[in-house]
């Protein structure tokens, strides 16, 4: 059986910054290939956001079929690390690495918990690019087990999602995000003769004030309300005495499953026309808010953290965005893994016992999903 | 007597880029001094603002003491003159050079217009700083006359308030200017977790909307409504998922004669503290409004443009500010001057035959000021 403190020190010690490739996936190939998994590795993509390496391993079995979903490639390790960021070290209890808890480690850990025998069919949906664009990562992987057949019924996506202790939180769902850019043109002109210029500012203000007292929802059992953030308002217009011919602001939307980004963006873009039909509004929706609503695989998963380690998780829906959201369109998914405390820190680093207790787990998990 | 066009010639050979000094002041000075002037000239003022050279010439008189005011500095001429922009040169009944309208040639055609012969009191206030920050330019003048007891009863600023036609447009007054900058403080935070941070935007663009919402005044017989302009907005937040810590914008009021600069000032300050206590707000008034409400001078002035051009002149309180905000604390104080369409422009040119016109009319100006 592979042990999840080896395998996590051979993946770290790869350096494998967002987009990641070759080497780090050697690895993990090579340690899935024993265990009787089909790898199906694929560069895909092309400039800026690609190419992308990707690997889906698969297995086949009986019963009901749960995707491991995760990442090899990690944000780049900035400077200040007492040891290098792809020398593995250990220390206190602790192992350091760039990617330790987001999230080689969790994925060492998943490939210790498959068992040898025949079991579930399994599957690794493993991407090299969940840090960067993602435009040829996960949805690419999706194409592909679309395109060869690949359907999971469950999906455990392994990102940190543990806050204080390992087990203390997992999330069934994330909120949605919105970038919108707003822009409004106006004429130029002396402030000395108004009249014979167009200030865009204040129809940007009224435009914002508008959305500043926007109440989206105000949250249900599983999300916290809907959100509209202005961020940043330029209008770049240096002299005292001049009417600037443009005024523009950007907003960010983290919205609940009561929302759906492209209605937002039509209300948004309704709005602003209202006070400025020839404004311009840009949006670029990062993904749509998802939820796996509580139920026999989050409460399985819960049992197998509650039988390890003697705490039930909170089922959150809180924090930014993860690929989770690409695959819940595949069937119900749930995000557990490490704690998140160092990660995208320098000096990252997993509890050493944490990896091996993931890995029990997540055996549970699968055992749980056999018996399903 | 003095030719207007030769001493405007004169005047425009010499490089005069604000603040002037030196040579074109002894072209004035040599112009004055055979009229019996005693002139004062004097150095004023450091770093950054100064020095500054400053012209005041006296003529004593019996009667009604009229000062003529004006600026020997000159606007940078910008590259693409068609002959050097201090070469004057007569073509097509227009003499060009920078400073021909605004203003060397009014202070030519006022200088022309003296009577040889034993006349009222007469002044001339002559700057090197008017189109620079003025900080050590009229208002040195003033503390100058106030020191020597030079203390005009009226006071004729020769800026080219003509629009289309030389004396169709004389000035009784100008609005003041303030600007004004706010910044409101907040908390940067993750657009993720709005309540761990606190947004600054929000209330800056409360304080905009109740600002843009602002009537002043609706104008009265002499002046056009007070209006604010907010003229810039700055947030400088580059990343899309981050909440700024920081909002800031800047206005410009200009006002008439119902609003004070201070207390404009004060009631902007009141309205942002009620939205965001910890805010700043910066203040630079430029100058309060001024009004030489329409009687004696403005009608005399009226007549002897009309006499000589059969064009009664508007009475006009637009445009940006002049140093007649500061002189017309002195006395009654109306400007009237060359046409200004070419001014601040390249080929900057005067019709020729409007110098002479304008000395004429300063010249039945001084008359008619004589006979009150």
């Amino acid at each position: 059986m592979t042990d999840p403190v080896a395998l996590t020190k051979a993946l770290l010690a790869c350096e494998s910054v967002t987009p990641a490739q070759g080497p780090v996936f050697d690895v993990l190939e090579a340690a899935l290939l024993p265990l009787g998994f089909t790898i199906d590795r694929f560069l895909v993509g092309h400039e800026p956001d690609g190419p992308v390496e990707n690997l889906l391993a698969t297995r086949d079995g009986a019963g009901t079929h749960l995707a491991f979903a995760g990442h090899l490639d990690v944000v780049p390790p900035g400077t200040g690390w007492t040891n290098g960021a792809y020398t593995p070290v250990e220390r206190g209890g602790l192992l350091y690495g760039r990617g330790a808890v987001d999230m080689k480690g969790a994925i060492a850990a998943f490939v210790a918990a498959i068992p040898t025998e025949p079991s579930i069919p399994l599957s690794l949906i493993i991407t090299g690019d969940e840090e960067g664009p993602a435009t040829f990562g996960t949805c690419a992987l999706i194409e592909r087990m679309r395109a060869t057949g690949v359907a999971p019924d469950l999906c455990l996506v392994g990102e940190p999602t543990s806050s204080a202790r390992l087990g203390d939180m997992i999330k069934i769902g994330r909120r949605g995000s919105v970038n919108l850019w707003i822009s409004v043109p106006g004429k130029q002109g002396h402030v000395a003769y108004p009249q014979l210029a167009d200030n865009p500012i204040p129809r940007l203000v009224a435009i914002l004030a508008e959305i500043d007292a926007i109440v989206l929802d105000t949250g249900n059992a599983w999300f916290q309300p809907s959100n509209i953030e202005v961020t940043d308002i330029t209008v770049g217009n240096p002299a005292t005495n001049v009417i600037p011919a443009q005024a523009s602001a950007r907003l960010s939307i983290r919205f609940n499953d009561e929302q759906r980004g492209t209605a937002l963006v039509e209300r948004i873009e309704a709005l602003v026309r209202a006070h400025a039909p020839a404004a311009h509004v840009t949006a670029r929706i990062s993904g749509e808010a998802f939820l796996t609503p509580p139920g026999t695989f989050s409460t399985l998963i819960g049992d197998a953290i509650a039988a390890r380690t003697g705490i039930r998780p909170d089922l959150s829906t809180t924090g930014g965005t993860s690929d989770a959201r690409f695959l819940s369109a595949l069937c119900p998914t749930v995000e557990f893994g490490l704690t998140n405390a160092t990660m995208h820190k320098v000096d990252e680093a997993v509890e050493i016992e944490d990896l091996a207790i993931l890995g029990e787990i997540y055996r549970d998990i699968i055992a749980r999903v056999d018996r399903l």
